[in-house]
């Protein structure tokens, strides 16, 4: 329990760690060669009301256009994901199989097709194996229970090698609420959106609107605060299904309880998002970078940003050098404000660049840090109070050859 | 000799390849492990009317700044260049240097300081080592000659494999005009301005503000259009020097020798703009990306840089995998109109995705194209009549190994 924020992270933690929750995931057949779990289903006891974020790619898969539609519905039941296949760009069969799978669960399920959300995942533009879901529906909602949160969250992993997975708790009121989450994503991970697949589950009672408000939120600090390649996927999306089971009085306004959840859904997020990158395609080194003091926050961002997604950066945390010169060559070239000969640079809080002079002395120090698998890059602008941190990856020999024979 | 254009491809061009110009290299002691070449002169007999375009980098280092104010100077006799140390985040002493090279090179060549242009290069915020150049001015200016472009292109040089140089000829008139060029970059080469170092030197007289305008256009072509990394430069400029020695009537209007001139400058950077990209650090294949029939011109451009730049894309083209999905993705990140149900892919000429449905059949005739040093993809969109082409290098393992271990 953190004393500050009354947020506690739940041991084991998943999509049924909140009350009324059941899921499933299994092996269905579109992942043919590997048979590793491919399909999830999460259920909601009682009809709840949703949020989500969408891939601004104009490219969408078949799945991400559908699910929009359905999120106009006011309340939900169920949340299917697939995955080894994005459903993208095969043609009109493609939209008429997210259509199947989601009418196969619904029917299954016993409730309405706008009741249901969908989201796919994996290789592009292959002919979907609708059939696969099909024949698999009656097992995985069977299965469905609520110590199902773990397989649910295999069943929507491509390339990651491990699930993510979180809960937290905290009080309403005097009442206890839960929101557990599982994500995907280990490349094509650069969201300037929602990114990824992630399922967002919670017991609180929250109106619609300020549902979506504190998703989208959050979601601008933590999955839009990373990137592990720059890469923006055409089937990312983030759904929250709250069903009100914690019997809090529900969030209507932009209340104490309102700024209480919000928090406790930005910490899980993050949470979410540093595992993300933690489990992205080859890598070794997981680098927190803050611009501080930049004109303003905005414009701090687009700096941590650009720092971030830079290759020479990358290839730089990759070898574990502190090459001051190409932190300052990116924030230069996000063309922010800034003045090139007064502003410092420390890793892992060893000073590099203090005022535009380098500290050549304390290179081997600073090379230590960035030993470890996770450290922090901070730059101070001295040019105002604007400040924003970006979470990025390394880039290594086992990124390239990973993304040289994936197809 | 190309008949259409009647522009000719000089055998064994250089920078001193127009007349009236001379130049020479050598090693002054700033790459003192390698002790390879590390500083260039180019001098014009006449004094010339210069153009340049410089990196748009917020932090730009101090030679930049400096031939930023003397190109303002009506004419211009020489350009110093030096390799192995960028001048850049290294204090004042910085400008400095800057200032006390330049004027090594005025005084021993007996002109104004205004009338000489810098460029440096090299690993940035190191202290810069001014006595080397002082000491070497007086070599470097009595082995200046007019068969110097060679060893010229070589001071220039940082982690390049080769030299770029080129020279070309053309008639304005009754009278023959050349254009030579030498230049550099192997990394952080990703132009959104003219990129790099590259020195040009022609015997054309035309007018200031037209050079300057012929020179700026055929950037945006050329240099503009190539990417190694997504890392912009602090450093970058290209200088034209031209001394009107040709005799042709100067060039006062956008008329038809400027077009001439115009259509040979720009023939001549993008010979130099590819070959940057096959010496690209790491670089096995080079990719010619033509995004055609977009909404304008804009909007192509934009499209495939994006596709240009996208880390999975530039890894598919190292492991010789034709994965359309990467393709519609870059495209949709771009942000550009087009519908994605209606796209088609070509690589080498081979379809791989036809109007938004992917050929099978074809990917092991694209495989074997993507076998080849070079090979062009084509983005049709059908939806308007703009066009664009980008250079894009591929991602590999050489690429982590330079970058990780540089500094």
């Amino acid at each position: 329990m953190n004393k500050m924020t009354g947020i506690k992270l739940l041991k084991n933690g998943s999509l049924t760690s909140a009350k009324g929750f059941l899921a499933s995931g299994m092996f269905c057949g579109i992942k043919r060669v590997s048979k590793k779990y491919d399909i999830s289903l999460v259920v909601s006891e009682k009809a709840a009301t949703a949020a989500g974020v969408f891939t601004v790619n104009r490219a969408k898969a078949w799945p991400v256009y559908l699910a929009i539609k359905n999120l106009k519905n006011a309340k939900h039941m169920a949340i299917l994901g697939t995955s080894g296949n994005a459903n993208c760009l095969n043609g009109l069969t493609g939209q008429a199989a997210a259509w199947t799978c989601l009418k196969a669960a619904a029917d299954e399920l016993g409730v309405k097709t706008e009741e249901v959300l969908i989201a796919q995942t994996g290789i592009i533009g292959m002919r979907y194996p609708v059939h696969c879901v099909e024949r698999a529906m009656p097992e995985l909602v069977k299965s469905l229970s609520t110590e199902g949160g773990h397989a649910a969250a295999r069943g929507i992993l491509t390339t990651d090698k491990r699930t993510k997975e979180i809960g937290v708790s905290f009080t309403l009121g005097s009442k206890k609420v839960t929101i557990g989450a599982a994500a995907k994503g280990a490349g094509m991970v650069h969201p300037y959106m929602a990114t990824m697949l992630c399922f967002i589950t919670t017991d609180a009672a929250i109106s619609k609107p300020l549902l979506h408000k504190s998703l989208k939120t959050a979601v601008q600090t933590t999955f839009n605060a990373i990137a592990i390649d720059n890469d923006m996927s055409t089937n990312d999306c983030a759904f929250v299904l709250a069903n009100g089971l914690a019997g809090n009085r529900e969030i209507k306004k932009e209340n104490a309880d309102y700024k209480k959840f919000s928090a406790a859904l930005e910490f899980l997020l993050k949470e979410v998002a540093v595992g993300l990158v933690e489990d992205g395609e080859g890598v070794k080194h997981v680098c927190h970078i803050t611009v501080k003091n930049a004109k303003s926050d905005a414009e701090a961002a687009k700096a941590a940003r650009q720092v971030g997604n830079s290759m020479l950066f990358k290839t730089m945390v990759t070898g574990e050098d502190p090459n001051w010169g190409r932190i300052i060559a990116a924030v230069g070239a996000s063309q922010i404000q800034f003045n090139p000969q007064k502003f410092s640079v420390a890793i892992g809080g060893v000073p590099i660049v203090r005022e535009g002079v380098v500290r050549f002395s304390n290179r081997p120090k600073a090379k230590k840090v960035m030993a470890n698998s996770h450290f922090d890059v901070t730059v101070d602008l001295h040019y105002g109070k604007g400040s924003s941190t970006f979470v990025t990856s390394d880039l290594t020999h086992e990124y390239v050859s990973i993304n040289g024979a994936y197809s």
